[in-house]
């Protein structure tokens, strides 16, 4: 039975994982990035790594990296992570120089909803969309199985969609971005803003005791934790950043007509308590009721291995080999 | 060589065109709908007129109509125009019975941008978004020759983005949706608005002048005479209507990543007045700005005939005849 190595290039660490074609991890390794070295020698390592890992049956190599590698040639179009001499280096043609083995790379953000349509959160669905919340908001879109990757491999930046013409302003030069507004770091922003005000309610919060009555500490997590508890105070906010979140989602929603949305990042592990709120507010009025009825919203379930899996399914396609 | 017979479902007219697979029309014909006889007459008569027009060689059908048809089966999902009884009708399998062809359905706004895609504003161009700007705002995609449906066929409500989260209410259930900002429609309504607020500004514009005094008159096409004249007045109305366009076109862009989007409909029929405000405005940080580069911005030019055009290329792609 023939497998794949799964490579997922971070800016700390290069992890690598033998799978097979049932989605069954069958070893993995890691070592450092060490981008200060450079991309030629970064590369060389993690050819060193991919022999380490690699099987008398493995067939070929998928790679998730920051940035926009081309996913037709392997050649990294954007820089990746800090390696400074990235851009333009021609990834997957020199891994194969060493290994011998057909390799591919796509960004690692396609490749985790790739992964979670493998054998995650949404298994098989027809037309899958991935939201991930973190600093900023990564988008992704699956379609019957394949990455949907735009004209120019720019596409589905999700987190610049527009909520509100006049709003916020946000460093990728529009305007109300929702990134500004439903990323576990514009959530944070909007709790600090809120307890520094103080009040009455602010300070009598499960949320003030979190941060340690210091609103410089607070973050989407304590926001989400509070939330869960009950506090009101937090719950009031991630009422607000949840439906800034299903205005983003629902008229994403209406644009694709999706059956499955994942939400993914750190804020997506609180699980209910953002999924909930997000599904409530797009089920009143933030999508087209028809549209938001025939669409599923979900948790990602595969974690840090989303992009090492999805990376291990693109190889198998590169290699013609049906899963 | 092969043709196929395009039919246009209108409120008023069935109209008919043979094609070949060059485009070329070779004959057509039409009829009145007489939508009050119910659909099992209207197909009857759909069936007659294509039996007039079709030739030796026809090999297919196309119908675009109204509302969803299953472009798989052809069977009506939602009601066509104000025909009584045509939900769930199984309008290409009744067709194929009476005439012997097989018969293909889709919407019209899909299948006009699929003719633009053939033979129109966006020959051969790779992604697709159409954006039609009427009473409403329609919205099409077009992938690689092939008309984008979503999981459940309601896809592309390009008019429902939402570019406004606390804004303007639609009739839709959803808030602050493009096509309450951008339609020819709200373009008119906003102008009738700032007209009736009266001042000297709005008396001293040709706008007022062309609706003969009377705001209750005024609608989009005058907005965009009385702009192209130079009336500055007008100007500042399409000025803003055009960056609400652009801030839903815009927001698109970043989800799809284009390589071209056309505005069709009778406020595109304004050209350059139009077509360069919202150029103007997503070049200065409407869309991203590699996304904006990477995408041309153009009107539609099959008017009328852009839904035959397209029926005739869905028919072609039904009998398997690659054109």
């Amino acid at each position: 039975m023939p497998d794949v190595v799964a490579v997922d290039l971070g800016g700390t660490n290069i992890r690598a994982a033998r799978v097979d074609a049932a989605g069954k991890v069958l070893g993995r390794d890691k070592i450092s990035t060490l981008a200060e070295e450079g991309m030629g020698a970064v590369v060389k390592r993690m050819a060193d790594l991919v022999n380490r890992v690699r099987g008398p049956e493995t067939v070929a190599i998928g790679i998730g990296t920051p940035g926009t590698p081309d996913p037709d040639t392997g050649v990294m179009k954007s820089r990746a992570v800090n390696i400074p001499d990235s851009q333009g280096f021609p990834l997957c043609p020199e891994l194969k120089k060493i290994t011998g083995l057909t390799a591919g790379a796509d960004n690692d953000g396609n490749l985790a909803a790739l992964g979670e349509y493998w054998l995650g959160a949404a298994r098989g669905e027809h037309i899958v969309l991935l939201f991930t919340l973190g600093t900023g908001i990564g988008g992704a879109c699956v379609i019957d199985g394949l990455v949907y990757h735009g004209h120019s491999n720019l596409g589905t930046e999700f987190g610049h969609v527009t909520i509100d013409l006049n709003g916020r302003k946000c460093p990728c030069g529009c305007v109300g971005c929702l990134e500004q507004y439903a990323s576990a770091a514009a959530v944070g922003r909007d709790a600090r803003e809120a307890l520094a005000k103080g009040g009455k309610d602010a300070q009598a919060s499960l949320l003030w005791k979190l941060c340690s009555g210091d609103p410089q500490k607070a973050d989407a997590k304590m926001v989400c934790d509070a939330a869960r508890d009950g506090d009101a105070f937090a719950s009031r906010l991630l009422d607000t950043g949840c439906d800034y979140l299903a205005a983003g989602v629902g008229s994403l929603m209406n644009a694709f007509n999706p059956s499955c949305v994942i939400l993914g990042g750190g804020m997506a592990l609180a699980g209910d308590v953002v999924l909930g709120r997000v599904r409530k507010r797009l089920d009143a009025g933030r999508a087209y009721a028809p549209i938001a009825r025939d669409a599923k919203l979900v948790a990602a379930t595969l974690g840090d291995d989303a992009g090492l899996i999805g990376a291990a399914r693109f190889a198998f396609q590169k290699a013609g080999v049906r899963v």
